[in-house]
């Protein structure tokens, strides 16, 4: 991938950044001749691995992963009324066997209540049984007839994450909404990406829920992203499948259900929140290539700076850092372009002059330049790491910042609402509701927000004026 | 899971053995509504997480994860001539999205040949790119029409693990099927399941291969379990996707490519060879638990039992191993019955004569009880697990063995096939091989055998008598 190809639109035009970023630092290969499906390169994958990975650390400590079939059954997938309301536009359904018509419809999940939940009929009969804490992470299928785009709007969803879980009581059931909430945000910090969390309003719930707490992230247009969901299920669906327990008297009672998803939008944030004029930016944690090695090469001394690369390189990956020299026949400036698109924290350039003065040349992917003496390597690209970390943050969370706005005058709201995220009173009312979704040309997103960067005490109701109305955030939302 | 829902039966009853064990050990619940489709329960998908981990490590060496959509639409799926007559009266359409009828009908994946090669005629323009060597982990499907059988035949195959290469020359794609072989016997061995390697007749090669190899295991009832393929394409795909490279001399040349997959077979076959009357027996490497502590309760000591316990999990868990401490309410031999149906390779008990003597008992699933000395736990634990280890090898050959037999009068063929894998002298005639599939009521297997448990030497046509044919492999396959 050379610089001739042209070069990377600037971020501040968001769009076009996106799109190009995810075939020139090989994320996704957006030419699979369906639309709204994609390939992910091996290099993004290495990506979408590692971050996986944190999201199954969180989970394994009280979770377990199972998996469950594809394809529902769609007299399963019609029991629960609202849910079938929520997504039957959106679902594929399969009809043919070979040339065989099938007797019964298969959908294709879009999510995976009716699949998981007769099975867990099965699997419960008494109290002891509960809690159930189970996860799987699978492709799903919607009909987008939106305009897709990769990562964000997808027909197959590869890599969505969703959690069941099973209890005795709706306390319960809040309680480990309050947990999933938690975990999420202990998710989202390893990534770097500050979060928004707020309760979805109402009639933008999940389809079947009492309630919906909603992850959302500022991406770089202003725009919010929805990156999380963590739903109380009530005992909605434990009545339409049937899922009853034994108490400790011996009576038959209905459970109460969660369920919390986040997909490869997970992945979507990542790339967006940190990544700048030049390519990605990764967090160390999920980044394939952590440390790049590029020897300057000068002709008298070629064997020798090749040999103390190796050395370098060997010594690194002992530390445990995942290391690549760059060997390739290409001046050191095409592949510093080359690895800086690939987001690669910290490059390491050795030369003759190094050598001689026993450093390496540090050069991390958020900028600065470094003589790193040779002799406490290790500890000086620990050293760096954290120095790495800290920009990354300091920088995602003066985005948030920056893009989230109070505001006290709807006369105002539309204008700001298209720079960012917008915090007002609300008094809670529909009507009012209505009215500010129309002014601003944005949604609520929600309430009972937990953010510190904002200040959140009661005022008049931004629409009627009320008092006692509370922080509501309105946003133009992917 | 307690003994009054009654017991496992026999292992010689393997077809019985099979279907309880998959829900006693839960591996599988096959109670999910619709035929050929299964669920994974959490151990069971514990086993499988750690099967995969060791089949990922071996192709990361040098091959690169990536991720194709499921769905292929239906005039890159029809290019294949070859592969469309193998696949087409199994493949699953979707055909509507929503209410909406589908432009263009949508396969679900049975392999993924044509999802990914239209993708690498857009990723191949030079030598330079070659080899490519990719791997994915996807769900695959079949709509079969004949007996489905978790694990085994089943209509959403969960875990395929497919392979696909590409190659300047047909003899490097060559060499690739034999790294490829190499892999997966090195896969098996880890695994320690003996592997009968051949080269398939040509009539059962993969639609669209110049030739394939196959690795087949055999059954604890004799029948045959193909567990691995590895499939030279030759230029076959490359023409029908067009996927050229331009050579040194800068003309457009066809690559030649591989392709090769396991499914979770693998784990049909890790569970048939190894397990017995009493359950699983699971090598260390792939259990989930592979240590139980099962603390033995007098009332008198129960806290001094209890603590002593979580100080030995404790140890052993900083050791590297997974630990799990049976603190529940049950008899000691409830948890015995439970743990080995799970396949636990150690059990450690630990009561108030044990600690007197500063002893641990330990108990190997394969057999065997004897006291440990408590101060060189760790290294004893380590010598036990070797000793099991060496004892599921030695039976699992020791069954391989029985189950092998050198036929050389046709009169015995029948009667000796239905107890295991015969080897006969095949002149390589079409007609012979009829014949003898006729009389043994069996299938060809395959020639150029790779096992050093039979005499490969050649031999007289064990139709037709002609002299120098070679050593064939003829069994009853799943």
């Amino acid at each position: 991938m050379e610089e001739q190809e042209g070069s990377l639109p600037h971020k501040v035009d968001f769009s076009g950044w996106y799109n190009e970023i995810l075939w020139r630092a090989e994320i996704m290969d957006v030419r699979y001749p369906v639309k709204g499906l994609y390939v992910w390169f091996p290099f993004g994958f290495g990506i979408r691995k590692r971050v996986y990975a944190i999201l199954r650390e969180l989970l394994d400590r009280d979770h377990e992963e199972a998996l469950f079939p594809l394809l529902i059954p769609e007299p399963e997938f019609m029991k629960e009324a609202e849910h079938i309301k929520g997504f039957e536009d959106e679902v594929y359904w399969v009809t043919h066997g070979g040339t065989t018509p099938l007797d019964v419809k298969l959908a294709l999940r879009p999510t995976s209540e009716t699949a998981i939940y007769p099975m867990y009929a099965l699997w419960i009969r008494s109290h002891v049984d509960l809690p159930i804490k189970v996860y799987q992470v699978v492709n799903t299928f919607r009909y987008e007839t939106k305009h897709t785009r990769p990562l964000i709007r997808l027909r197959e969803i590869t890599s969505f994450k969703e959690a069941h879980t099973v209890h005795a009581t709706w306390d319960e059931a809040k309680s480990q909404v309050e947990e999933a909430v938690t975990r999420y945000q202990e998710f989202y910090n390893r990534l770097n990406i500050p979060v928004l969390i707020s309760k979805r309003p109402d009639w933008d719930k999940f389809p079947g829920a009492d309630y919906t707490i909603a992850v959302d992230t500022i991406m770089p247009d202003g725009r919010t992203l929805q990156i999380g969901t963590v739903h109380h299920l009530g005992d909605h669906f434990s009545k339409t499948f049937n899922i009853q327990y034994e108490d400790a008297k011996g009576d038959q009672q209905y459970c109460y259900q969660t369920c919390y998803g986040i997909s490869e939008r997970s992945i979507a944030a990542l790339i967006s929140m940190h990544g700048d004029d030049k390519g990605l930016m990764l967090p160390p944690e999920v980044a394939p290539v952590q440390v790049v090695i590029v020897p300057i090469i000068m002709k008298k001394r070629e064997e020798e700076v090749l040999q103390a690369a190796r050395l370098l390189e060997k010594e690194l990956k002992n530390a445990g850092y995942r290391v690549k020299t760059d060997n390739r026949d290409l001046r050191p400036g095409a592949k510093y372009y080359y690895w800086e698109m690939k987001g690669v924290p910290l490059r390491l350039e050795i030369g003759p002059r190094d050598l001689d003065n026993n450093v390496v040349m540090g050069v991390l992917r958020s900028g600065g330049k470094e003589s790193l003496p040779r002799g406490e390597i290790i500890s000086e690209v620990d050293r760096k790491m954290t120095e790495y970390i800290s920009a990354l943050q300091e920088h995602a969370k003066a985005h948030i910042k920056d893009h989230l706005f109070i505001v006290k005058e709807h006369s105002a709201l539309k204008e700001i609402v298209s720079k960012g995220v917008v915090a007002v009173h609300w008094c809670g009312n529909r009507e009012c509701a209505d009215r500010l979704e129309e002014i601003s040309d944005a949604d609520i997103l929600g309430t009972e927000v937990r953010t510190d960067l904002i200040d959140k005490s009661k005022g008049n109701c931004i629409i009627c004026g009320k008092p006692e109305a509370v922080i509501t955030l309105v946003g133009l939302s992917y």
